[in-house]
This record gives structure tokens, C-alpha cells and sequence, in this order.
């Protein structure tokens, strides 16, 4: 465990009210993905805006559903349009949507996931935000949505990173400039403990 | 069609860029609930806030996924939680949820509709938002869940009401107090035209 001192904000709200149970979860519904809690979500928005205040970006792309209350809000403050991609079961390549795919573990199935071709342009410079990191199939998405429309994405700002999946080492081997607010390194359901990478 | 000068921000907005599809489909996708414009979803939240002034509330409840944004905003303006009710194509009704079903007519399917049990308590007053009202049968769900915490329900926010569908009509016969920003009484895929209900 690191010291309490040196944690963030995240860190330490992660550690009040975080549930860590069987399967590698970590439950953080009281304040982050089932009710929002404003005060964390406020600061979780300014500290994207500082992480990336050297990467101007004029669109915010996440996917549905619990990424879309952070966009939403870092979007307000940093005035920029958010687009949510779409998730589902099954969606047609079609003239008017850039399309790709991501398993999700939470579904135990293959999403297709979408964004209807206006709302992303070749002159963007997309900020990828979401909730929480774990294999990086929905990043990798998203990424790939982006890149079908011949746009950059300038970063990728993540709240919570299960670092003993692999998506966020990924992502980083590819060059992306990620940020992670909470990076968890390992958890515990028998004793409720979760270690935090330390960042400077 | 009413007159445009006693249109209001939002019935503006949807003749400018709102898209009539066969089959009673408005397509709002540019601005509320596929890209994200920030500066018509700060006017919402505040309508919501100003028509809502004297019903005080303490929470808001909205559904995945495109209600969350409107409800995000609003939550940061009056500084209450927001909660979002999950949608799952199977849910037990278990000692740690409320349940509740909706038929989705988009995607033809009931869905269940969930809120874990903390997340609404017996003295929560709450404001039920979303952006659309048709057959009212999202905002049913969330009313019932509402109620089976013992809960109040002080009042529904809807970004786009559509009149030619029961929905707004049948909650307003039930007695809540309904406030949708644009009433939708008509539309035409061939003319393109939308005809709004004169309001205050």
C-alpha cells in the first residue's frame, strides 16, 4: 500500500467506497458509473484538462454509457463538442458510419460499435476519454474509429487503469499518450485492500 | 408551423438540423444524442432548472445512455447526484435492486431496467430527465423504481416530447408534473417539416 499521503483524489475516494470482489472487480458504482457523484466527476474533468493542456483537442469521443457523464463535463469546460459511439449487437458497414468491434468482458460478447460518419472529421484532433481501462478493447475501438476517419487522437484520459490487464501497457508500447488518474496495480477481494501504481 | 419568433431554443434548434425519418423518427444526432453540442445542452440544463425552481429535489434519475449528458450537466448546475438506471435484456430481482421493464420500440425488445438499492433511498425527492418522450414507457420504468424505494418523483424533464405518442399525455393524466422543452405535434418525412405545441 502506498502512502496516504501521496495519493490523488481518485486514489483515496477509491479507497472509502471502492468494492473489490471475486474476478479481478472493482465496483466503484456509488460515486462513478451507476450514481455520479458531481464533486469527483468535477475534478476528474479538471484533471484531464491539466494532464492535457500541452494536447489541444477539439473533440471528445467516448462510448456509451458510463463515459459519458466525464465527457460531458470535460467537454463544458473545455467547450468542445463530445461524441458517444454507439454499441451493438450487430451493425451493417454502411456509407454512413465508420464501424469496428470490441469484446466486452462485462457481456461475455463481441459489441460493434459505431459513430455516424459527420461527427467525425480528417481535421480532428480527438481527446479518447472513459471510466476505467482494463484490456483496452473498447480504447482499441475507438482508436480505430478515429483513424477510419483519417482524424489523430492526441491522448486517451482514463479514470480508474486495471494495470494487470494489459490494455493500458498496450496502449503506451503504441506510442498513445495516456493518462490514467487511478492506476490499480493490484486488489484484493478477501482483505478489501487495492494497491495503486504510484504517479508522480 | 408557429411562428418562429415564439419558437424557443431547442424547437430552433431542431428545425435547423433535426432530421424527419419515415416511420415518426426525429433524428437529433448532430446536437443531443450522438455528438453532443455543449452549448444547446447548457441551455437545457438550465431550462430544466429554471422550469423546476420550485420543486425542490435532491436527485436526479436518468436512463442509459443518452439521457446521461443532459442529467450530467444538470447534476454539476444544482449540485445533486445523478443516478443512472441500467438497462440489461435479463435482470433478477434481487435483495440488492430495484427492477422494473420497458419495452424499447427502437430496439423492439423489453428491456430491464435497473438501480442498485443505496442509489435511492425512502426520502430522496427526485427529477426524473431524459431527451425523449414517446410512448412513455422509459419513464414508466423509472417512475416505478422511484416508488419502490418509497421515494417521490417531484418531476419529469424531457428535452423532446413526441405528442403523437401516448406518453406525455397519459403522465400528465397521472398527475406528474411534466416539463418537455420541445412538443413535437407532428412531422413529415416528405416535407421535412416539424409542427411544435404552442407553449408559454
Amino acid at each position: 500500500m502506498i502512502h496516504a499521503a501521496f495519493m490523488n483524489f481518485l486514489e483515496h475516494r477509491i479507497l472509502q467506497e471502492g468494492i473489490v470482489k471475486e474476478g479481478n472487480i472493482l465496483k466503484v458504482d456509488s460515486f462513478l458509473n451507476h450514481q455520479i457523484d458531481m464533486g469527483i466527476m468535477k475534478e476528474i474533468a479538471h484533471e484531464f484538462q491539466c494532464r492535457f493542456k500541452d494536447c489541444p483537442f477539439n473533440k471528445i469521443l467516448t462510448i456509451e454509457s458510463s463515459g459519458i457523464a466525464i465527457a460531458t463535463l470535460l467537454g463544458f469546460f473545455h467547450d468542445v463538442p463530445v461524441v458517444f459511439a454507439k454499441k451493438a449487437e450487430t451493425a451493417n458497414c454502411t456509407d454512413d458510419k465508420y464501424v469496428s468491434t470490441a469484446y466486452s468482458f462485462t457481456h461475455r460478447r463481441k459489441n460493434h460499435v459505431f459513430v455516424s460518419r459527420p461527427y467525425l472529421q480528417a481535421t480532428d484532433r480527438v481527446l479518447i476519454v472513459d471510466d476505467f481501462l482494463a484490456d483496452g478493447e473498447a480504447a482499441h475501438a475507438l482508436i480505430d474509429l478515429v483513424h477510419q476517419a483519417g482524424a489523430s487522437v492526441v491522448g486517451i484520459g482514463i479514470a480508474i487503469e486495471k494495470a494487470q490487464q494489459k490494455g493500458g501497457d498496450t496502449l503506451r508500447a503504441e506510442g498513445y499518450r495516456l493518462e490514467s488518474i487511478a492506476i490499480v496495480e493490484s486488489m484484493d477481494a478477501c482483505s478489501q485492500s487495492v494497491r495503486f501504481r504510484p504517479q508522480n
